[in-house]
This record gives C-alpha cells, structure tokens and sequence, in this order.
C-alpha cells in the first residue's frame, strides 16, 4: 500500500516540505514558508503546478507546520492528519554519531543537539522543524537524515586532517563532508541508468550549486569529498573561498583589522564567484558578464572550474579510475559552460565527451559523453527529497 | 675559461656554502656555518670527502664569511678572495618583483626587504648572508636567485584565491608557490635524460623533503604548485599540515584557547607527520614505526602518500595528461615504500611502474618505469646549489 511521506528541511526562520508518495516517488504537493517569527511571514504552496501564496505572520515552526497541514485538509490532499505516514528531516550534522538515517526518539534529538557545535547553524534548525513535528503528529514515526552520514564510510586516510591527532580525538576535527543525500541519490541513480550493479562502479560526483561538493563514489561508497569539517571547504562556491592556504588568515586579521570569526565570515560570505568577480554570487549572472567581455566574471569562472576540473584528477586518482562522472544540483545540471570547462582535456583518462550533446542539456536527465567513451558522464537532477523518503520507508513499520 | 662560483643559503644564525666551478659544475667544496651569534658557533667544510669541524664564537654573518674564505685560503682552495668569480644567493620570496634571478644592487636590497613581510622568518636571513658578501667581495657580482621565480609563469586561474579580489591588489595574497630552484633544476634534467625539449614535455614534480611541494610543469613552465602563498600550504609535509578547511583555525582557537598566530605556529610546526604520529617529523621514523605494527605511523604515512598520490591525478588533469613524473629531495630520492604508495594505481592515466626497480632505488638517478610505459618516471637527486650557480653564471660579466 502507497504510504505519505513529508520530507523537511528546516531553517531558522523557514521550512521547506514535499509531500511525497511512496514507494511510487510521486510528488503530490511541496511548499515553503518563509520570515517564521518575523512579519509577514510567507506560505507557499504548489498544486498541480500552480503557486499559491499566503501572507500572513507565523510565530514559530508549530504554527508553520500546522497552517501546512490546514492546508493540506483544506486543498484536499489529505483528509485527515492521520493520512501521512512518516516524516524525514534534513540534519546538516551527523557527526560520527550518526553514519545512517535513524528513527527520532527523545534521546536522538539530545544527540543531534550535542552536534550543534559543528553546525552552530543548521542543526539547531534543524531541531525546530523535527520538534515542531514530533509534537503534533506524535503517532507516526519521524526519521532524521544527515547531511555526513554518506560520507562516514571514508576512511581515515581521507578523513584525518594533518593536524595534531588529539584534535581529532578530543575536539572531533576531522573531514566529516556535506551533501551526502545528494552524492548519494545521484550515484544510486547513475547505476540504475547504466543498469549495473553500483558496487562495480567508480563514480566522481560534482554536486555545483551555490554550494558546491565533488564526492569521490566507490563501489557505492563515499571514498572521499572536498568539503570538509564544515561546507567551507573544497572548492570555489558562490561566496564561499572553499580550500585557500590556512596561513592566510592570520595575514588577512593582522592586514584589516578583523577578528578570526570576522575572517571566517568573510571567507563564508564575500569570497567565491562574488569576492573575485565583485558582482555576483550567481553563476548565471557571471557567465553573463564573461560574455559581455567583464575580466573579472572571466576570472571568477575560470577559477571555478579550474578546482573543479582538477578534483576530477585527483578522484579519479582517489579511485584508480574512474567509470562514471555525474554533475547535478543547479549549476551541474544547467551549465553547459561549466561543465564543458571541468571536461577539458580528460580524454587522457578515457572521457570523451560530446560538445554538441553538453550544449543542449539544461536540467534535464542525459549522457553527454560519446558512446564509444570508456567514462560515462551523466547529468542528473538531484532529488534530496526523495531520497530522504526512501530512507523514512526503510523504517520497519513502513515497509 | 672556468668560474669558481658560490652558492650560498643564509639563516638567520645559519650559513650554508657550496663553491661550484663552473661550467664544469664540480663541487670543490661546501661546508655550513651554524650557531652564528651565539656561543660555540660550529664551521664544518668538506674537503676531498672530508668533514673537517672546528668550534669558536662567530658574532656575526660577517665574521663566518670571514672565517670561511680564510679557511678556503689556509686549505689552498684558492689563493686569494679574488679567484672568486661570483656568488648567488638563495631568497625565499620575491613575490611578484622577480620573475627571475638578479643582479643585486642596492635599489635590489631594498626590494628584498620590503617582501620580508611575505616571508618574515626568511627574507631578512637571506639579507644578512647578501650584505656581508657584498661588503667583503665588493668586486665580484651577486646574484638572488628566488624560490618563488620558477613559479612565476603560473596563470591567473592557478594562483588567485576564491577570496575579496581587493585582497590580491592590496595585500599581494596570491599563491606564490616555493622549491622553485629544485622544481626547475629536475625538470630541466629530465628533460636531458629523456633527450627531448622540455617544450614538449608535460612534467609532474614531487619534490618531497621534510617540506614538501608538487609542481605542474608545462613546456617547462611551473603552471601550478602545491604550496601557496606560503610554504604551509598543499600536502602533508614533517611538521606542517598542508591544506585543512580554513574554518578550523578559528575552531581550533575557540578550543584551545590559542590565538591566531599560535595555531598557525602549530599548524607549522607541531602538525604533519608529526602531528598525526605524535612521536617523529622523520619520515625514516615513521616508516621504522609503521613497520613495528604502531597504528598512528602507519596512519600517517598514509596520510602523507594519499595527500600526493592525489596531487599526481589533479595535476596530470591540469595539463591534459602528464609524460613524466620526477621525485627528488630527501624522501622523494630515497623512500621506495612513500613513490610505490603514490604511483599505486596510476594505470589508468599511463604510468606503468616497476616495483622491483623502484624498490633498488635510494638516492640515485634512475627511471622506475616499465620501458614500455607511456609515462616515465624518473628519480632525480635534486642539485639547488647547481641551478643558482648557473643562474649566476648567465650574468653578462661572467659568461
């Protein structure tokens, strides 16, 4: 039998929610509601393809989750709370507690708040949301789902930083990665469209959005991923410096003025696309200036695809090759810019790649390699809601 | 007619000397002047395999060049201070003024010194060495000759952070990348052993000594490098951590208590091999220890290889392909167990390796590789005291 599934992503002030239906994946409603505890608080809705749109002030996440179910009473996609069979959480941090998705109890909830330290801003969040929920519907199972937790099977050689190794042990720094719905959900996909068993492949996933993760899959498993003890890491992102040289940041506090927290706002905030372009954090908006012949939005691209394009090296080095390369999330799936820029050149590999085929995909699932190309290069849209619904139905009483 | 040339590495209480004739490029002595300013200063010269010591108090740079070309004298090395035909002076940093080596004037001096500030433990040394030849052998031409040139040719795209472009134009933050003395010398070498123009060739180097540093060399031309804006940055290196995410610093200081300068001393100097082992920076240590069962050695010798071994996939992606790899500096000549661990499973991208070759090899030159491997790999004792002597060399009153 069918069974409702909400996935939940909450933050500070918003909520995110699909209403999905399992284990068919058909999305029957999704939402968001903005400014919670804030004027003019912000409910959206799509049914059947059309927004609809409230304003009105929500005080806290209890009275976001409960105008959400109103309306779903109301619209008809429920008659009674009772329809819906289980919620699943996005939780940024799982830390090394949580290497897989896990049924929410009083004690669950007390751990993910004891993560709140590597994730001072999503995890407690994160709580609001999954409090919110488990108070109003306190008879169905709730599931938490970690943004780490596919990344727990790296081993220690990918994980461990250089760093004295009692950092590790008593303060918990280590490489933990970020994304891990989304490498995973693509790199289960990718094995389904190749139809072969996941185990067999080698699979590089360049998750490019605003943030940005390339994760290095082997045999199903994450090997290694750029991002790091927190999203900071890797790669150029939209404001975000991703890896720079650490000595860097003494220079820059004593340079400006700033303290170590304001350096690392500014590396968080005002770095990236839009600390090199000066304009934008929008890839979008760059590629546009870099048409119009902008230096600067020229440079800014040609940094972010440089670091992207060289992690595809080093994973597949990571791997001892490489069967698949897969891009998705926002830019990944829309680029063709970018996408072209990160292939370059990696026919000594064994990509070969369609120029022609990369140019007409926008979002959409495809091949863009040739099909003679020993490596496989796969766009596909992610789908971090789904995934997080596969992972609540795994739960022995939904099955 | 031959030039008898010295090339000097100055500390700041240290003198290291190597009197080269040139263009023979023999070594006709060298020797290393230690304690300078303090008690029992130590001036040991080799002679004809010898080491001869002898113990005083030397005050100053000055004083230990004095006694240095007194004892050449008094060992009939030379007869006067003037068969001494030039000297050349290794400088840590010449950031973006010297793209090459050069002549040193006075207006040169003051150049030097305004970089101190990119380089403050080393730039002022390297000065101390340069103003007490230029005071004692006024006659005969100085050269500099910078870590930082050779990897000059780097484009933007390879040396600009995803930081505030201001950050770049104000400060000088970019990374320059160091060991460019010996990363030029090997590549140069390989290149003559090959019997192929270095323009053709696609040259990865791994100069791995107690610092260590990756360069991607192309026709030539350093066009990425490891280390960044200083020498902390990139792999895992004796005591320093190489890249980690930017955001533990101010972690790590919330933590600790440390301030900004104190975690980037630690980050320098109690991280790396040392770091993870907890017991030795050495690598020979290390590699002793991992071969008595201790985890933690075992755990940081491969951290350490995994850190390159990626290097190698990143920078073969970053030109397209790679025809040679060296190894040379301390470990990287001699540690079979590091170059199998980094070379494992590059077949993918053409290297073809001989394990038994590589396991014979400690110091000397020698290719490792299968000779049908499309990519070579080369072992190459690295000769930084030759490569600043030709640089002196070139200067017009010389040639």
């Amino acid at each position: 039998m069918s069974k409702l599934i909400l996935a939940i992503n909450a933050g500070s002030s918003s909520l995110k929610f699909q209403l999905i239906e399992m284990p068919e994946e058909k999305i029957v409603t999704k939402g968001l509601i903005e400014r919670i505890g804030l004027k003019d608080s912000v409910f959206t809705i799509e049914l059947n393809g059309e927004k609809i749109k409230e304003t009105k002030d929500i005080t806290d996440h209890e009275e976001a989750v409960n105008i959400m179910l109103e309306s779903f009473k109301k619209h008809g996609i429920i008659d009674s709370i009772y329809d819906i069979n289980g919620t699943g959480h996005r939780v940024v941090h799982g830390g090394e507690l949580f290497p897989e998705s896990v049924y929410i109890t009083d004690e669950v909830e007390k751990q993910i708040e004891s993560l709140s330290e590597l994730a001072p801003l999503h995890n407690p969040a994160n709580l609001m949301g999954i409090r919110a929920f488990r108070k109003l519907l306190p008879e169905i199972p709730h599931v938490a789902v970690f943004d780490t937790s596919f990344h727990q099977t790296m081993p220690e050689k990918s994980y461990l930083y250089s760093l004295p190794y009692q950092y590790y042990k008593d303060f918990g720094i280590r490489k933990y990665g970020f994304h891990g719905t989304s490498h995973k959900y693509v790199s289960q996909r990718a094995a389904d469209i190749l139809g072969k068993p996941i185990e067999e492949l080698r699979i590089i996933s360049c998750h490019i959005g605003n943030g940005a993760s390339i994760a290095a899959i082997d045999g199903g498993e994450s090997v290694d991923t750029s991002m790091g003890f927190t999203p900071l890491a890797g790669v150029t992102m939209g404001t975000r410096s991703g890896n720079i040289d650490p000595a860097l940041i003494p220079f820059i506090m004593e340079k400006t003025g700033k303290n170590a927290e304001e350096v690392l706002n500014t590396l968080n905030k005002e770095s990236g696309l839009l600390g090199i372009s000066g304009t934008s954090s929008d890839l979008r908006d760059i590629q546009e200036e870099a048409e119009e012949g902008k230096e600067r939005a020229q440079l800014a691209l040609d940094v972010f695809a440089s670091r992207i394009h060289k992690y595809i090296g080093s994973y597949a080095t990571r791997m001892h090759g490489v069967d698949v390369i897969v891009f998705t999330a926002g830019v990944g799936e829309n680029s063709d810019a970018v996408r072209a820029k990160v292939l370059e050149g990696l026919e000594f590999m064994g990509v070969y790649w369609d120029a022609k085929k990369n140019e007409s995909i926008h979002g959409e699932e495809a091949f863009i390699n040739y099909p003679h190309s020993p490596v496989k290069v796969i766009v596909i849209p992610t789908n971090e809601e789904v995934m997080i619904a596969r992972d609540v139905i795994t739960f022995s009483d939904l099955k």
